[in-house]
């Protein structure tokens, strides 16, 4: 299947371009090479040295014999994402092109419009394009489950039965996203239900959890297919980052009491999820969501087990609580749907200690790589100043 | 009171400010006129001639001896906007400041992206300016009932208890956008929501239908305060296009069946509703939606009525059934909820005959300005080459 995947030299996207590739399809990639500016901005770096572009590919092709083109685009430039669909003529677009960070979302001003107009304008141009260029090809979108914030009831995967004064309609799921950064992914998921209603757009929006691992079975082919391990506290996730806390025996920060429970998923997961929604495409006007995890976890879940993997393998290993940057609920229900995709056939990568463990010895490898002042959060929800005072910061 | 009224310059904007003035508040217009540059890029005007926005206001002054202030500024412009707040320290603001034509939004790339653009990033702009200079300032935004769609249960007042699974939670409306403009006013919504939720500020969204009309006792005082009239295929809405079409003797162009039910009030209670709001501020931390509508009719039954009214004052009066231009139901349940504000004190102004007999007397005098050419629908939510084809047209 020809396929364009967009922001396919980031995290998730090279990972998805490299299994895909590996499963036959013939993959483009368009990126603006966004992230690692980003990090460069913000004194950042993959704790795994990652190659250049042009370099990883030309690995690729010479490990594997298959070729991915690049197209170093922004998607936000109409005209030229425009030509390399009309060029390309793409069966699925995969669309990761997104600023994904909560944190980066938040620091001011000119981050949340930023990741804003990057983020929406990015979505704008994909289904002004498949519109205008290629109206059968089929949208696989990166949602998140952060959409849906934590509700007092079950999350369902995009839309939700609704019985209400004795009448009753199938609706979207409310959403109570926790960033401006989670406010653009909302924004994206109405745009799309809409073109698919208007202009028959077939896409699938899959509403994914956090991911952990770096390991796929093509980055690990060679040392120059890495894919990026971030542990620092703009794009660093919780999981990555306490392993890499394990790695140096620092004391694993959790936010809070860390009764904050999420979805979680294996970057193995991940990319067999968008082959499943490939295989399957939606039909023609249909817009639907995949709730893309396999697990639930409390952050202390977590940061305890990362913590008994390590002293199980001699090593010394604390958990701190921090105050929370963040303004979120410590202690709430949650427990969200997620049989759309297994009953397309996925079959869950569980985390295992051996994953952790994984993680954990990655991390100890490239441990003179570790800087860390880009650890403990610095963005906070809500500026010093204002914390507890005022209205009640969790609503 | 100390009130910005951004959008100050167009149609609900100018009757509020009037009104505002007249009641005692100490009013400040931040427009970037560009809603009378929009009529000049796609050859529009006002039925009824309005005056240079210099010029209203030093009759405004001249008529009442009061006097209210004009800063022309754009808020997508932070830097100039952020000014603004700083000088004046409004204890509210009232953003009417946006694109508000659906059928402009859907004409084509550029201007679902201008009215974007232009929304989202003016809605940013107030809030991270209300955060950072005056956070006890009380916003009251003007969003839409078309952000709830047409759903097939009760439309509650921006949040609805749901039951699920033996659980039950209070959450935000699910919303069903019908156009690129639509899905701003939704995208401004969740921002708002979250800003109240993180940063402790206080906000009225008022959902507002369709507003009909162009009397209010302020506007009538004097030729050079009129109000606008659109009457126009991309700004005219229903109720005057028909009014219109009554005083020229044309037919009333009903799009589809005409079994479209829509909310609709009238633009003196506009005034009231805004007022209502700003005296009855919502707490800090507390984001909170107002239906703003008094009545509800279907499309057939304004035509009908309209055409009732012009053929009891001897007038010929036709109802024509066009294809509809835009892509949504025609035979849907509909009944929304408005109690708050009618709980606080609004006292509704019903459609009369008598302001259809007003609005059609009216466009009769100014019927020398009317260009018929720009009556009938041109933007369509589907391209022709399409419609009929494929998906259904109606989700």
């Amino acid at each position: 299947m020809k396929v364009l995947v967009i922001g396919g030299d980031g995290y998730c996207g090279w990972a998805t371009s490299l299994y895909l590739s590996s499963r036959g399809h013939d993959v483009t990639i368009v990126d603006s090479l966004g992230r690692r500016a980003w990090d460069r901005e913000h004194g950042l770096d993959s704790l795994v040295p990652i190659a250049s572009t042009r370099r990883r590919l030309d690995e690729w092709s010479r490990a594997t014999g298959r070729e991915i083109r690049f197209e170093h685009v922004d998607v936000t430039d109409y005209a030229a994402f425009s030509r390399v669909v009309c060029d390309t003529q793409p069966e699925a677009i995969v669309h990761f092109g997104q600023q994904r960070s909560a944190p980066f979302s938040m620091i001011d001003r000119e981050h949340a419009v930023r990741t804003h107009l990057n983020n929406t304008l990015g979505n704008m141009n994909v289904l002004w394009a498949l519109h205008e260029h290629a109206p059968q090809a089929h949208l696989v979108k990166l949602g998140t489950m952060g959409e849906y914030g934590t509700p007092n009831i079950d999350v369902e995967e995009g839309f939700i039965t609704i019985e209400h004064n004795g009448r009753s309609d199938r609706l979207p799921f409310p959403k109570q996203p926790g960033s401006f950064y989670h406010l653009t992914k909302v924004s994206d998921s109405d745009q799309i239900y809409f073109t698919c209603r208007v202009w028959g757009l077939r896409a699938t929006d899959l509403n994914q959890g956090i991911v952990y691992g770096t390991y796929t079975e093509q980055t690990a082919l060679s040392a120059a297919l890495a894919n990026r391990y971030d542990y620092d506290h703009i794009f660093g996730t919780v999981l990555n980052r306490f392993c890499v806390q394990a790695a140096l025996g620092h004391a694993l920060t959790v936010y809070g009491s860390g009764g904050q429970t999420r979805s979680f998923l294996d970057i193995r997961d991940t990319v067999r999820c968008v082959e499943i929604a490939l295989e399957n495409p939606a039909r023609e006007g249909e817009y639907r969501v995949f709730n893309q995890f396999t697990e639930m976890f409390s952050v202390e879940e977590l940061a305890e087990r990362v913590a008994r993997v390590a002293r199980e393998r001699g090593m010394t290993c604390e958990i701190a609580h921090l105050t929370n940057p963040r303004t979120e609920r410590e202690a709430h229900y949650y427990n969200c749907v997620n049989t759309n995709l297994r009953s397309l056939g996925l079959e869950p990568t569980l985390l295992s200690d051996e994953t952790i463990a994984g993680l954990i010895a990655l991390a100890g490898e490239h441990a003179a790589r570790v800087d860390l002042r880009l650890i403990p959060p610095r963005i906070e929800w809500r500026p010093k100043a204002e914390a507890g005072q005022g209205a009640p910061a969790v609503a």
